[in-house]
């Protein structure tokens, strides 16, 4: 399949050549700048929503019962999960995206899980850009989700229109939200599990650090609703739906949807141009080999890690008198 | 103060040099390669250790009680709490920070919070070189905590020589430590919180978790043993300080300790080779000046960020005809 081929394809929707995409531009295979450049245009129709929140707080049953509601008005969904890899077999656990089988037979939705180790100029970049592809083929809202709530995380869901912070009771998720920055970043907050003890408790928690933490918010006219849910029943899923369509029209009436992807924009054009200029100077360099050969000195204590690096730059920089 | 100066103090000890060192370090600043360079032949003593896990989970709490009992043991430690920096003030959190200040009139115990955001080369990077400072200064332990459960929190523990997980009941921790990735770095795994209800079935959850995935783990001579405290009070503390022991002692006999850190020592030849690579080019490329030039263009749609990308490295490449 050609460039310009699979490009048509992708226009119309098409599942297979919207994958093949997702894994040109996820593994940044020869010629993912260029599909990347040639969907640009096409890109920014999209609503998209960020779903995170501790484990276990219920963020793919949740993602699950929204695309149900969804898919119910019409509007077709793509889910990209950002699962962390595990460090050692290097594969990502897809138990949460089985369960989500009940919608995968709909060609109005397409999930995808996305590993998360060696992302080329960082993993909130790399889900941005397969936010771009599925955008420009056509779906009309891209759930993001997360497993962890580490930094990594926060950036990735804070590229999203929409971002929805799940938690439960009985874990002391109120207070260590504020204490992640989560609560900053969150438009929507949901409490899940809503039938267990404690639920009253940690939506009046949440309250309190929303009124705590109001100077800091990125737009002081929103008040983030507090909603509870029973997501794996249902129950509650409609409102969180609502608010969520709620958020967008409160952003484009007062034009803060423009400035936030603006803002995005700005941002994503700093990491592009920063990750092709690197990937330029570690191909010239040779740094691949150079590590390699030095790798030996380094760990005999002949050199240090930081007299490699300086003598690559020196000799990249075109220096008379390397100082290594 | 000069860097020979700062170097020399740095070697006694100095707190206050340990801490501008640090800041020079984290920020980046003019000559904190040369000072990596120049303490890199004096690391690779301290003993590393990472705390991680959920939050609410207890880490701080089981850190500082770690700590006493070290210091009881005449050993010095020094704590560095990855904190995520909050994405709109910036700033970091420090309120476990204050709780541990029962030892903080100590000389034999440092602690220093880091913000996570924006280090150049990668968290995990810069976390390992403060690490190599305060290894330089002579601490005979070096405590990494992390806040989050993210891939790059994961990545910072994984710099460590042994990794304590830390898990609490009566909130599913088992089947999501198990999901996350955590329970395959996990060295020593602590049930806190222990007088719970849930705790021997979280207890016998990690136990299975742990079967189950016996064949990704890292050291396969080793079983991760699965330890209960109630960390404010003291108790389990020293079994986990034991276990601390019996693992660093298991790693120096089969050889696991050097091979982890040659292992680790060639990432950070990569890591410091790419980092001084890129921001050369940056540099060279005139990386800040072309994005706030072009940033209205792409803004507008006049010109993609995959072009204006491609034209800065044929620039820096020196093409005669750049492909923009």
């Amino acid at each position: 399949v050609t460039g310009a081929t699979l490009l048509e394809r992708l226009r119309l929707g098409d599942q297979a050549a919207v994958s093949r995409a997702i894994s040109l531009v996820e593994n940044a295979r020869p010629g993912f700048e260029e599909l990347l450049a040639a969907i640009h245009p096409r890109t920014g129709r999209a609503q998209r929503v960020g779903v995170t929140g501790p484990p276990g707080a219920g963020k793919s049953s949740l993602t699950q019962a929204l695309v149900q509601q969804w898919r119910r008005q019409g509007i077709t969904v793509a889910v990209v999960a950002v699962d962390p890899s595990s460090p050692l077999s290097g594969g990502a656990l897809l138990g949460d995206r089985i369960r989500m089988e009940g919608v995968a037979l709909d060609p109005g939705v397409f999930i995808r899980s996305m590993a998360t180790r060696g992302a080329l100029g960082g993993l909130a970049l790399a889900t941005r850009e397969v936010c771009d592809v599925l955008d420009a083929a056509g779906f009309d809202r891209i759930v993001v989700e997360t497993v962890g709530v580490g930094q990594s995380e926060l950036d990735v869901v804070a590229a999203t229109d929409t971002t929805i912070l799940v938690m439960v009771p009985e874990s002391g998720d109120g207070i260590q939200a504020l204490k992640s920055g989560l609560i900053e970043v969150a438009d929507v907050l949901v409490v899940n599990k809503a039938d267990r003890s404690g639920a009253d408790r940690l939506i009046r928690e949440i309250g309190i650090s929303l009124e705590l933490r109001q100077g800091a918010r990125a737009e002081p006219g929103w008040i983030p609703p507090v909603l509870a849910t029973i997501a794996t029943e249902g129950s509650g899923v409609a409102e969180v739906s609502a608010a969520v369509e709620d958020h967008h029209r409160f952003l484009e009436a007062t034009g803060a949807l423009t400035a936030r992807r603006g803002t995005r924009l700005a941002r994503q054009l700093h990491e592009v141009v920063s990750r092709s200029l690197s990937r330029w100077a570690w191909d010239a360099a040779e740094g691949a080999r150079l590590v390699a050969d030095r790798r030996a000195d380094v760990a005999e204590g002949r050199v240090t890690p930081y007299a490699v690096a300086a003598a690559a730059v020196a000799r990249l920089a075109g220096a008379e008198d390397p100082p290594a």
